[in-house]
C-alpha cells in the first residue's frame, strides 16, 4: 500500500509516517520542507501534489491551519484562514484526490478536540473542526469503489505541551495519537470522527 | 423585548415570528422583502441592518444558503456559497451584533439536521451546519453581559415537503419548529444545538 502522509514532518505526522512505513510506503509530503510539498490553501498546489505523487492508496493529512484567538481578536482574515486552509484544503485533499485514489483506499483527515470540547479562544477552531466532521460524515456516502474517509480528532499533544512548557498530563503522545490514524487506514470505519484517546489503552 | 428575526418571511422564520409576535416586539428582516433587508454574504450589509435596527434584545436567524448537490458536482463556488453565507453570514451577525445587543440577549442560529444526519447530496451543507454548531459552542463561552447563543437544528419542515410533493411524515410543521426558537431566546441555555423533534411533544 502506498500511503500519502501530508504534514509528514509536524508532531503528529511524523509518527504516523513512522508507523506507516513499518509495514507500508509512505510518501511524505511537506509545507516547507521536503522532495514534494503542498500549499492546502491553494487548489492549485493541491493538484500539482497530486501529479508529483502518481498512484496511492491512501491518503492521511496531519496538516491545516487556523487561528486561535479571543472573540474580540478573531479579523476577517483569521476566520479565513481556517476555513480557506484546514477547512476547504483538506475537503480539496478528497474532492481532487479521490479520482487518483486506487480502490477501497482511505483519507485519514485531522479536526481536533476543540470541534466537541471548545475553550476560550477557539471559535475559529471549533468551527473549521467540526464543519471538517460533517463533511467527512457526509462524503462517506458518496465516495465511490469502496474508498473511506474519517477524521481523527487529536487532544493536546504531550509534546507540543512539553514544548510550550504546558501541563502535559493533558495530552497524549504523539505515537499513542497514530494509532487513531492507523485505525483509520487499515480499519473499515467510515464517516466517523475518531477519538485518539479511545485508542489509548490500547 | 426587542427581538431581530432575521428570513422572517420564510417558512421557519414567518412561524418563529409569529410565535415572538404574541409576547414581544418582533423586528422582521428579510433578504428581499421588507423594510429592513440583510444580505448574510454581506459584512457591510450586516453592519447597516444593525445600524437601521438599532438597540435590540435578542436575534433569530432563520436564513441562510448553501448548496446540495452530489460531490462530484460540487463546484469551488457551490462551496463558497454555505462557507460566505449560511457560515460566516450567521457567524457575523454575532460578531457584529453582540456589542449592540442589550444585556442578557441572545443569539438564536440556524444549522440543521444534515449536520448530523447527512444523505447523499449534503457534504457542503453538513460542513456548514456542523461548523455553525462548532462555532456556537465555542462563542458561547466568550460572550459578555449574560448573552447567550444557541443553534436550532431542523429537521424537513412539513411545510416544504408538502410543496416539493415529498413524504410529509418525515418533518414537522413550522410552528412545531419554532417552539425550539422560542425555547432558546426565552431559557438560560447557551452553546447549546437545539433538535425541535425534542421538542414536538411539548
Amino acid at each position: 500500500m502506498r500511503v500519502i502522509v501530508i504534514g509528514a514532518t509536524g508532531t503528529i505526522g511524523s509518527a504516523v509516517a513512522a508507523a506507516l512505513s513499518a509495514r507500508y510506503e509512505v510518501v511524505a509530503v511537506g509545507n516547507t520542507k521536503g522532495a514534494i510539498r503542498v500549499d492546502l490553501a491553494s487548489a492549485d498546489s493541491i493538484e500539482r501534489m497530486f501529479d508529483a505523487v502518481g498512484a496511492f492508496d491512501a491518503l492521511v493529512c496531519a496538516a491545516g491551519r487556523a487561528a486561535f484567538a479571543g472573540l474580540d481578536d478573531l479579523k476577517d482574515a483569521d476566520f479565513q484562514l481556517g476555513l480557506t486552509n484546514k477547512l476547504m484544503g483538506q475537503v480539496n485533499l478528497v474532492r481532487f484526490g479521490r479520482k487518483r485514489m486506487r480502490d477501497n483506499g482511505s483519507f485519514t483527515l485531522t479536526s481536533g478536540v476543540l470541534s466537541r470540547e471548545p475553550m476560550k479562544g477557539s471559535a475559529s477552531i471549533s468551527m473549521v473542526n467540526a464543519g471538517l466532521e460533517g463533511f467527512a460524515r457526509a462524503a462517506a456516502l458518496e465516495l465511490p469503489r469502496g474508498i473511506r474517509i474519517n477524521v481523527v480528532s487529536p487532544p493536546w499533544v504531550t509534546e507540543t505541551l512539553i514544548a510550550r512548557k504546558m501541563d502535559p498530563s493533558i495530552g497524549l503522545p504523539a505515537a499513542t495519537i497514530a494509532k487513531a490514524y492507523l485505525s483509520s487506514v487499515e480499519g473499515t470505519a467510515s464517516g466517523q470522527t475518531l477519538d485518539p484517546r479511545t485508542f489509548a489503552a490500547t
